[in-house]
């Protein structure tokens, strides 16, 4: 954990209510670090229903390999998150590690260990040191409670600079039903990589597959739609519990159900809030900076063009420098490989339209651009003039502070 | 220019030869800076063909469209290059900018705008004030000679800190033949991209399809083979140039031609020295990266490991750090999208093997990798255990000093 908070963080938090059927507790498990907390256990009432994706990268860690298997399941009664180590690229010791914890939480929460869910962030390559967690989660079991998420948050952090919640309420036939979401993001724990992880818990009561349905279609245009430095780690891992604890709440049994439509507008909403404090928390960010792709031909293009300006070194470091460098957009939008077409081409920062149709937009001001270049927040908007697709990516800026936590951690 | 020589650069620097039928001259049109050499003429004899590749970015700059265009006809009189003004995402300008241009050098060296070549590099979306070289070229003409390689490198430098040659003799048939070429690099002129020029030279007589062949087959493995950053200009340009000139040489209409092989051989040396430097060159590079991908599926599979790898903040940053750290190569593995499985895959630095079969490997001595780590020249070799296919990627580190060059060159 960093001692300097990052300076997009949000400057609300808001109070965490509790989530029916759900229990949360948090312990130090001494896996990389002494006294420092590093493992949640979560706890689910039965009936829990469980959802969620995974990497998309070949090499994913055990953890991740564990979670696909036992989705298949669709049940849910305990979730074990630990920082410090990723159990990734560990092999045989790796998949003995997660079966050993899922064992062991099994035990103490009183269920299979087909309903145990596993998450790791940290180290990569270095044995899980799984047996730590012999009588650690059996004490969590005993300290479990209700409306933990900040603490929760805060235990699965790795560099990041602030914990990650997010929450709503809303109406599910007549009853209200809550929705609490934490993740942590793009830190680091040395020497390795960022991992994204989310965990989403509600009452309301939705089938395993209406609930996967949900997930999918809510991370499009939220956890996917971010971006740091392009790096896909081996263990991201979103989850979402819901509990159907929820009193008078009608069960829901496919996602397109219309009773679901406010549900699935605050699910998507807690979704995009976390996902953007990962954004917020990017290593060395000190710009959130929303592209906007307009006019493309399919919205698959225009996330490829907003992703190949997202993740352009380049333009990430004139936007580090506070440069509004729309050449290097350009450059960015031709690189991606997708129908684009030079002299239809605008680009805006902010509000000002710097290029039009392919050249420098004559009446440009140059002055309230470099003004707004300053802001924390910036938005990037390009439009193609090829179609009628757009997307939104959120990323951060490209600073030293960057090159410095990944590079200089080993001094 | 940068005043400091990268530490990356070539400790040898070859006496450029004569090709027969080439002259050049150097001047300073006063594009972008009063009094520095920012432009470079060259003249080819009657009955030189002409052959290149171009930039793959759908917004490509007006004197690559040129080039395109005039690429089909085969045949070369003259090339003129200006550093300062990259003439991309100018409008009907840049177009009328390059007609112009190539109107003035045919007008100086007696041929026709069609048999003129054009690169820029420098600043996008301002117009390229082309009249500046109105009399400028004439000039040129009459002090054009032969040899003039070196000149011509430095003359086409925007933030490259050396300039960049390479030259062979080589047989065909009986005649000795030679082979010079120029490129620039990944430098930037503030405020925008890099780009990549090179110009090959030669006096072989060969057919402008032959050496379109020979060139398409040459950039595979050469400059198509090295990334900085993954940002792709909107400019990049390699062209190559054949006058014939060569007394006794065999007339070459055929990239297959068995009398070749010695040619491509030496043709594919220089292209591949070139490239290489431009890696050594790169924006605040410390580290030269060579990426070895072995046992993938196909060529294109490997091909698309190694930039993976190669274009990974992550992966780059630790190499900067001098860490070993290949939890980001298999994390770089992953993300491709390309076939792996993570219990096949090893990863070498050096000669030394890190991780085996899904996890680090017992024997691996860290002290020794420590030691390798601080080289300016790093291996990493990642076999798959897939297939047969390999592939060769070279790149540099990513340094602060990257991030300082593109973020704050306005302060």
């Amino acid at each position: 954990m960093s001692t300097t908070v990052s300076p997009l963080a949000p400057k609300k938090v808001p109070t965490m209510p509790e989530v029916a059927g759900v229990r949360l507790a948090t312990g130090a498990a001494g896996i990389k670090y002494k006294g420092r907390t590093d493992v949640l256990l979560a706890l689910f009432d039965e009936g829990t229903t469980v959802a969620g994706v995974t990497t998309r990268s070949r090499c994913p860690s055990a953890p991740v390999e564990w979670c696909r298997e036992k989705l298949k399941g669709g049940k849910a009664r305990a979730l074990v998150v630990n920082s410090g180590n990723a159990n990734a690229f560990t092999g045989k010791t790796g998949r003995e590690a997660t079966a050993f914890t899922a064992k062991l939480a099994s035990a103490a929460a009183g269920c299979k260990p087909g309903e145990v869910f596993l998450a790791s962030t940290g180290v990569i390559g270095e044995p899980l040191p799984a047996q730590k967690f012999d009588g650690v989660l059996d004490k969590l079991v005993g300290e479990s409670a209700p409306g933990r998420f900040m603490d929760a948050a805060k235990a699965i952090m790795t560099t990041d600079t602030f914990p990650k919640v997010a929450t709503a309420k809303v109406k599910l036939g007549k009853a209200t039903v809550t929705i609490c979401g934490i993740a942590k993001g793009a830190g680091m724990i040395a020497p390795d990589m960022a991992t994204m992880l989310s965990f989403v818990f509600t009452d309301a009561p939705i089938s395993a597959p209406a609930l996967q349905a949900l997930v999918s279609g809510a991370v499009i245009d939220t956890f996917n739609a971010v971006t740091i430095d392009g790096d896909t780690s081996t263990s991201d891992t979103l989850l979402a519990f819901a509990t159907g604890a929820a009193k008078g709440a009608p069960q829901v049994t496919s996602a397109g159900d219309p009773k679901l439509k406010a549900f699935r507008e605050a699910f998507a909403d807690v979704l995009g809030n976390l996902s953007e404090q990962i954004a917020r928390d990017g290593e060395g960010a000190r710009k959130l900076v929303e592209i906007i792709v307009e006019g493309a031909v399919s919205t698959r293009s225009a996330r490829r063009i907003g992703m190949s300006i997202a993740n352009s070194p380049l333009v990430k470091t004139a936007l580090a420098g506070e440069d509004a460098n729309w050449g290097r957009v350009v450059m960015a939008v031709g690189k991606a490989g997708e129908p684009a077409d030079r002299d239809k081409l605008s680009i805006w920062f902010g509000n000002t339209r710097v290029a039009h149709k392919g050249a420098r937009d004559p009446s440009y001001n140059e002055a309230k651009v470099s003004a707004y270049m300053k802001s924390d927040e910036i938005t990037l908007k390009v439009a193609l003039g090829m179609g009628k697709a757009r997307d939104r990516i959120l990323t951060c800026d490209l600073t030293k502070e960057y090159v410095a936590i990944n590079g200089d951690y080993r001094s």
